[in-house]
């Protein structure tokens, strides 16, 4: 008798259009379309030969059970969160990877191939939907550079932009402007990887006259000057970003701002540490690849709601993949 | 059959729990409150007799209008906009008012009075179950003074609070300083109103050494010297006020803040005018009464949804004819 | 007697060194560091003949007339003010540069010809010597991309950057998107000299609907909507730019810091009009050509204290030409 | 013929105190118009009787002479340094002191004995001719209503004002709320001092569902709700101000701006002992007294100069005894 498919996906959809509505903050289009192609997706339809049971039924009780019906749907639909949405971006190569070099604080520049890496990571954003609100940078060139490249590709230069020394790269002390296969030789490859992956044990400090030292640095002449490292661990460079993130970064994505961090290897592994709460010794072995967008969704304790994800997730396996064997490489 | 009304205010009301949660700012709180409270009030009921013709349609009809009208709802429920929640707040009385003195920028303290009606302001705001997110003040003693006030009593203490020139009062030119009486009777009744009252006649403009001058105030030390007026029209006043506005204080509105504005008759004049499209002429027998905070609720685009209100209409019924008759006495 | 000149020009750079250490921001160090280039430059040399009337005083006149010349210099080196320093770039060709089309508030970006002026203003930047503390730039892309380029160039990556859509290009109305020689055929070369040149008529404004209008961009989603123009005259531009001038960068300039703004023709021909009091029939013909840095020396009152420089007068002298020209041509 | 001895002290030592005033905004016309005028003043006399050996000396070499000791003098003025100020401020007697309660993060308000406690603070503010340009609160009512009386008092209401809890008194944990003489006799006196004073054993944490706990208080709703504490002893208040000080205050400092921190007991003193470099031990005597304010000078590095100093050095040793009393007494 009943001839047609059903279709629900009309209800949600003008639901979720006047979400849309709602708040205009393009963060929460982005992730509001994202639900929307979810109700897209799946055509619920009502087959008339499954319904028979339920016409048996005298009409009121019908009525009665249908409007709990709408009434449990509509309470699952408003047990929607809010999603915050963090996306952390590791600068590609530097002029001093190709050197072997360890960099640390030293202010060098993107090679050519760190230049087209952060083109891919704007065009991987771009093709995301993702629309950040606001973005941190730390101080140093290198992340700089990746972010206003990215943002040129993704058409997001507008954006309001802060920096922090906070989200520095790892200070590697007076291993700073060194190269890194004479220093395993001189080492040995046992105190060389306490230095590279060891979570507390800081490599020996850089002397102030040091040319790589950066005690003097102009980009720094805003803080107090005893709070410059001279060298650090994994953990002290956890315990001087957590602040930012907790105070700074933290208030954008609690006013539901979609944030973008262009920082460095180490800054990124200790922030994904304290969000993925994974523990000291794990941390040695998480490696994020350079260039490629990785994505938390954070619900309003800004706790993540699942595994982050990469935009781009099988490059991001084989650049991980590298980093780890570039590690054990050397 | 069917002994029990039905209530559907279930749904709307876990509805408004999600958006509750969905936003965590307190100014969608009170907002969807707001909105509950009538929610509640209203007991849907259904009439089983009145159901009866209904239920004389096949059972698949009735099925489908039942899902239609579940969409309708749905709909509806989903075209209520953000409202956006701006407070202006006159100070007080201050030491020049009893005085009879011009004022202007001249930096005077709250009297007595002053301070009772600030911290009248702030129970107001308490009962009214309002949450500012942001306070904005004036550079002016009198202004801050009764913020302060008013958010100790409304323990809203702890909130983020900017400061701008272009909130300040009227400069009054070469007025400042002196006896309104003693000028009304120098240049009688006309031109005294003009000045007063009038929307692009400035009085005539202070002398850089007149005692009663700000050219050389440290408050203003930050800008352009050659912004800060010798005197001002309400015009003036106007144009100098909405650019801060339009950028600084849209930008928290827009972001769903509710904002706190405390100034003075005339910058709040200037951004009712503004807000309200009130003509040049009709400005003139606008009354903001002191003390009273007037709210206005704002759509998406900043437009008024409705006629702005006071928290206590009668009192600022009274207060704004006292301001009124203020103006002609003199 | 005498065998030898005397040097004075220890005492002023000693002083001078002070001074420096004084001021520990930037800026003072290059403004100091070209004072005390000039002083280096003067070798102040006391030949004992021209000395000999000197000596035929009496010994105690001597005295007292040389403690006199010392308070003398001494009262000149504190009669000296500070100098702030306002650095202003136009950015260099667009993409619709070449295609000769009316661009506005189009957010199209540089050209490969583009890029290399924004190059070329970094090395002006570098050699210059001065060291900018804070980049202000609009919210369209070419301005912001010719910072970017620009500061990393100049090794400036790490500054702090701010922008507003009050720095944005003059808005083209109706024209925008337009071909300029096809727009000249149509309303004849007095109509399009109206437009292009005249300080308050503005072009036809833009409707809603058309593909280049601005009103539904999300760079401006944090404004009150009714400040977004639909069109705009040389006299709007001024009237929208100047309040972000006075409050913004004039903060920044009276804290001794030295501003660089990357802006565009029209924003900054505004800027430069009002610092300069150049007359409204007299900005007509001012060109900023694009990619040279304009450097304005404010006392402390944020008035100039000599004729701007461009970094490269003659390459200046040259790009100013050809805007002219350009201006000529259509 | 000449009678009188020439000081010349006093001029190297109003200059001094010319430069101190020096205030690098519009203090610096200031400043140097003091400096002129002082130079305006002295009156230099000659005693020849004191000078005649010296004029035995052929005049070249006299010539000579007075030169180096200009040079001398010169750079004796130029070794003069920037002195940054920092002044911090302890708010008075809460309506719990008195009911004898563990307050830390509760907000309560300021007793009539605490708001004149903060008047008196601004008279010293005012007396003391210190010129604060922004001003620094926790997130607690008692601390900001500390600030807004004393700068309603000292004339400051214009300043700005920022707000962080990282500035907030310790977090006493589950003691919050709890009467000390009770505390006292149920734990003994050794666990009671410990909780008080030891440097790193914090009082046990205090519930989530305490009503003294502020999990949800929306003071606090921009923050990452991980880094709010359920407890803290003296060292993790440091460890959680300092970020906020070495990166927010420092910078205000480094600009030359003079800082008014209004807070608490233990974030002031967390602050001393960093700044005085305070062992672990030593910093269990140290008692700021309550409504005096604190006066640090310090270096460019941002080291204090010498000893801070009180603005009512009697009232503060009174009150530091108070202090340490009510430790012993409890």
């Amino acid at each position: 008798m009943i001839k047609k498919n059903f279709k629900i996906e009309k209800a949600p959809m003008s639901r979720l259009t006047a979400m849309r509505k709602m708040r205009k903050n393009q963060n929460v289009h982005t992730q509001i379309n994202a639900t929307r192609n979810i109700y897209k997706k799946r055509k619920v339809t009502f087959c008339p030969q499954s319904l028979k049971p339920f016409f048996s039924f005298p009409s009121c009780v019908r009525f009665y059970f249908l409007l709990s019906s709408v009434a449990f749907i509509s309470k699952k639909y408003n047990s929607v969160k809010m999603v915050h949405k963090l996306i952390l971006l590791r600068h590609g190569q530097s002029e001093w990877n190709s050197k072997n070099l360890f960099t640390g604080w030293v202010d060098v520049k993107l090679s050519a191939q760190g230049r087209k890496e952060a083109k891919r990571a704007g065009e991987l954003l771009k093709d995301s939907g993702l629309k950040p609100d606001i973005v941190f940078t730390s101080l140093l060139s290198r992340a700089i550079q990746t972010a206003n490249i990215a943002l040129e590709e993704a058409d997001f230069l507008y954006l309001p932009v802060v920096r922090s020394w906070r989200l520095n790269e790892r200070h590697y002390g007076d291993l700073q402007g060194k190269n890194k296969a004479e220093v395993l030789e001189e080492v040995g490859p046992v105190q060389f990887k306490v230095w590279r992956r060891s979570y507390n044990t800081p490599p020996p400090p850089i002397a102030r006259g040091n040319k790589f030292a950066q005690f003097d640095d102009a980009r720094y002449a805003h803080l107090d000057p005893s709070v410059l490292p001279a060298t650090e661990s994994l953990q002290l460079v956890i315990e001087r970003m957590l602040p930012f993130y907790q105070d700074v970064i933290a208030k954008e994505l609690r006013e539901n701002k979609t944030v973008l961090i262009a920082a460095h290897g180490n800054s990124l592994r200790g922030l994904v540490k304290y969000l993925e709460k994974i523990s000291d010794d794990d941390i040695a072995n998480l490696n994020i690849p350079t260039g490629i967008p990785l994505v938390f969704e954070l619900d309003d304790d800004l706790k993540p709601i699942k595994k982050p994800y990469y935009l781009d997730p099988e490059a991001a396996a084989a650049g991980a993949a590298a980093v780890a064997a570039q590690g054990q490489k050397k």
